[in-house]
């Protein structure tokens, strides 16, 4: 199942399913008025929104919308806690080298993870408002999952059974600020602005064999004005979403809604798969020619985040949107 | 105004106004449903709130709520958004100096902040769940502000606007984890349980002269186990609340309801002044003997913080909580 969100009067927007090709979008406020909602009641919520999801494949909604020119929100446009991970040990590695600032975890084995604004997402189709070109613009392709309340104390071992739904994120970040916070140990504000997400959340059961391990085995494609990135495999994370759950609920409940991210994608085999981000891309030529090549974003310039399943369809819909100047952003 | 918000059905609860002494509460559903959405229509909700304080005061609300028996809830049980700042100079230089980890600001002259938890405050009263005993449990006695929407890029010359409503918080610490994870430089996740705030928060001119420059200029009195631990004047921050909105602001829109924290109290004239939380005590004394002495919180230990006003009338009621093991916890 495919749930999003189409902007509305409210600030938690509208929840609709949306069709396997991401081709129709079906209104499902009548089973609750919005994604976070809906989580919050999953167990009444679901089996009604798979049944809308199933007519909706069969055709039997009448005023069905036409998705791709809807107005898309981010599947959460706000939620309570958004909590990210560096999850993948390559990216850590060659960050570590470069900027001599090496990825310590806090417990040897442990997950490395901060917490992020959760309060004013933005649309995977919006501009991305900022406030200079000068602070190292830079977009980071992540996966995400959402989970239903978590409490206090679950181990990895269960924590799967909460991954409700699967995401993209694109983590922007604004680099000139990124070193010097994480020196500092109190985590990124500056460093860390909105958070953008896909235009569809999947259940898991829509993954297929690709996700297994509390990971999704496919490449992440990831292009910068129209041009060919990187294609990193999510598959390769060193810790399980199972394991970056159990960090994170130690010692906090997690509320219906709460997002877990992976951190940039990164393979070890950089050479051939590209980064995620533009800062990774810098250590390697910082480690290879011994300076960076590669310049942060400017204003206008367009990421766009993507995965797409054995059948080379869009699994999630691609984020796609520029980074400008904040006041100047429209919200399509 | 003094405002409170009452455990009820919804997890936002219900919105209280009450009285200058804190002895009776009037319902103020009708007006907004939650602090939360009174919040987000503050121009609209400010002024009929004010009218029931009024009346209130009066003695003209017929079934008015005996509020020290009430069932009282944080003011936000949720929220959007935490940030958590360390404002106090003297407090980063005691623990720089004991724990050979300096505190260094991201920019010279610029703030320290990290992001918390918003999604699961717990009440003035209530017990305060942790997973064991073995992690250095620490209560730490703060100022905090609650803020409409403040756009990004608000300077500090115009924040303190945004200040709606001033609340005691206790950002309960593990201090086993503290360190090391600020080494990650990730921020803190298992050092950061929930946070609990004060019954009542205000508005600012219930503060009177002592709400000046962005501070609050009184002493802050933490009990540990009923005996006096501290009373560490708030005004002597290093940064007032405008300069804390303005860093948290610079690269990101904060949501109506954002908590902005002032770190843990802390004077220079520790020695006269004591301080608001175990760490810096301990601290304190290795300096001072070489070796800590005083113990962290052991379950069933009890913290309480309140501030009087000039008239040794309590300010926001007293927070006065148990620590105790997770599942153990009851909600008053």
């Amino acid at each position: 199942m495919k749930l999003a969100t189409l902007r509305s009067g409210s600030p938690d927007g509208e929840l609709v399913v949306v069709s396997h090709d991401l081709e129709r979008a079906a209104r499902a406020t009548d089973i609750a008025p919005n994604l976070l909602s809906a989580l919050e009641s999953w167990p009444i919520a679901e089996p009604r929104l798979r049944a809308l999801a199933a007519a909706l494949e069969r055709g039997n909604v009448s005023d069905a919308i036409d998705f791709p020119n809807a107005d898309v929100a981010p599947p959460l446009p706000r939620t309570w806690q958004w909590l990210d991970a560096s999850a993948f040990k390559s990216h850590g590695e060659l960050m570590g080298r470069a900027f001599k600032q090496d990825f310590i975890e806090a417990k040897p084995g442990a997950p490395l993870m901060y917490q992020g604004g959760s309060d004013d997402f933005v649309g995977p189709w919006a501009d991305m408002p900022l406030p200079s070109e000068a602070d190292g613009i830079d977009f980071e392709a992540e996966l995400a999952v959402v989970v239903d309340r978590v409490p206090m104390g679950t181990p990895a071992s269960s924590a799967l059974e909460h991954v409700k739904l699967v995401m993209l994120a694109n983590d922007a970040s604004l680099r000139t600020f990124a070193a010097a916070e994480k020196k500092s140990g109190f985590g990124w504000i500056h460093a860390k602005p909105a958070t953008s997400f896909s235009p569809v959340a999947v259940t898991p059961d829509e993954l297929g064999t690709a996700w297994r391990d509390g990971r999704l085995h496919l490449p992440v494609r990831v292009a910068w004005n129209g041009r060919k990135f990187g294609r990193p495999n999510a598959g390769e994370m060193s810790f399980g979403f199972q394991d970056l759950i159990a960090h994170a609920a130690y010692s906090r409940n997690l509320s219906a809604g709460t997002i877990i991210g992976s951190g940039t994608i990164s393979n070890a085999d950089y050479a051939t798969m590209g980064s995620a981000c533009i800062t990774e891309r810098r250590a390697i030529e910082m480690a290879e020619r011994g300076a960076p090549v590669t310049s942060y974003m400017s204003f206008g310039d367009r990421v766009r985040i993507e995965v797409l399943d054995y059948d080379g369809q869009s699994i999630f819909g691609a984020i796609d949107q520029r980074m400008v100047a904040a006041g100047s952003a429209t919200s399509r």
